[in-house]
């Protein structure tokens, strides 16, 4: 057995599904493989009935916890050996699953803000689109600053478009949600930041690759897919 | 709880890793959602280590049943109440393993099959795309002809391309397996068949959609998430 089939990774996902099921094809294609053996083994727990994130974070109630630390011990019992959660607001909380499960996480926002800090430019601004949850929480707010890199929020117009492209790719209008999203992107834009970071793993799925139109675009679910990649191999 | 969110479905997968996403994200697609909380609670056990399918399945080996079993005893002992298995070679074990974990499965075959028989035109032949393996099983060719469909064989060279499509999807060169795959369509075409079915979970990743310049192609990976939904829904 080679290192790299030695490892299980877990997902813990349905936050939400489309995204998940997108961090699993990103996993696949960020591991060198010339036929299946050579893939990683993973299993998934993807639970979409877990309580409205957002809602929670916003009100300071720990809601979806029992849903995240009951798929989190599934993953663990499974014999799960690295775990990730394709869910940004989600990561509020991470350390309290990891503490009482055990389970190695790799973490999507650090992998995210290693990301921006060591890509080309050196940015020195990075925008920041994703859900009220997750920006109330600062979870990349204070990361990034600690970087020595200006995080900057969305203003409240630009947070709409965010909420409504968000809302639209869980009902499955990705025409409408494609729409909002480089909207919000746009308004962003309009701040002159190096880069923007999707901070909801359900804006990257809709919006549109390598548009030079664009500022630099951080997806934190690809950034997730190679770290979990470059642990299991490393 | 509704009966829909009361159901979890188990995905028997990694065989391989991209066709196993791509059932999921089907899966997703065909469920009617407004909301995460719409979804259906799922269960993935992929492990791409199980070894080569036809290669059992041509030598009358059962080497790869082991890791199928394991797989699906876990997908069961997660509380699964409804399972598949996006792999056509892989349902040469199907009833054994059904029968040996008592786990109940969606079969791809059965599905696709039913939907060959009930699509618009009537098809009077069908031609199969597959695995060796699968080919040599005669999971299509007795199911087609017992619901009075004459199932058409690909020939050598036929034959030849769809395993050098399979392999290229295999390694990640998508762009290679594409044409191969185009051109094992546009032989079996040559037979001048109703539909064709596109037996290895791996082909349909890399055909181009709704080209009226091809026959009528049939996804069982899209016929089995089809029947998955229609089963959870009740």
């Amino acid at each position: 057995m080679t290192p790299k089939t030695a490892h299980l990774v877990g997902i813990l996902g349905g936050m939400g599904p489309a995204a998940t099921a997108d961090f699993y094809a990103r996993l696949i294609r960020h591991t060198p493989a010339r036929r299946d053996q050579d893939h990683l083994r993973v299993a998934v727990w993807a639970d979409p009935t877990v309580p409205d994130r957002v809602h929670a974070v916003l009100n300071g109630t720990a809601e979806p916890y029992p849903a995240l630390l009951d798929g989190a011990s599934r993953l663990r019992d499974l014999g799960v050996t690295i775990a990730a959660m394709p869910c940004n607001t989600a990561h509020v909380f991470l350390p309290r699953l990891v503490a009482e499960t055990g389970l190695r996480f790799v973490d999507m926002i650090e992998a995210t803000v290693a990301s921006v800090v060591t890509a080309g430019g050196a940015p020195r601004t990075a925008g920041l689109l994703g859900t009220r949850g997750v920006l109330h929480s600062r979870l990349y707010q204070d990361r990034l600053s600690a970087a020595g890199i200006r995080p900057v929020e969305p203003d409240a117009d630009t947070q709409g478009s965010v909420d409504a492209a968000i809302s639209a790719t869980k009902r499955g209008d990705l025409g409408a949600a494609r729409e909002f999203a480089v909207e919000a992107v746009r308004r962003m834009a309009r701040d002159s930041v190096d880069a923007v970071v999707l901070a909801c793993t359900e804006l990257p799925l809709v919006l549109p690759r390598g548009n030079s139109d664009l500022p630099r675009l951080v997806d934190p679910a690809d950034e997730l897919a190679i770290a979990v990649v470059a642990h299991c191999r490393g």
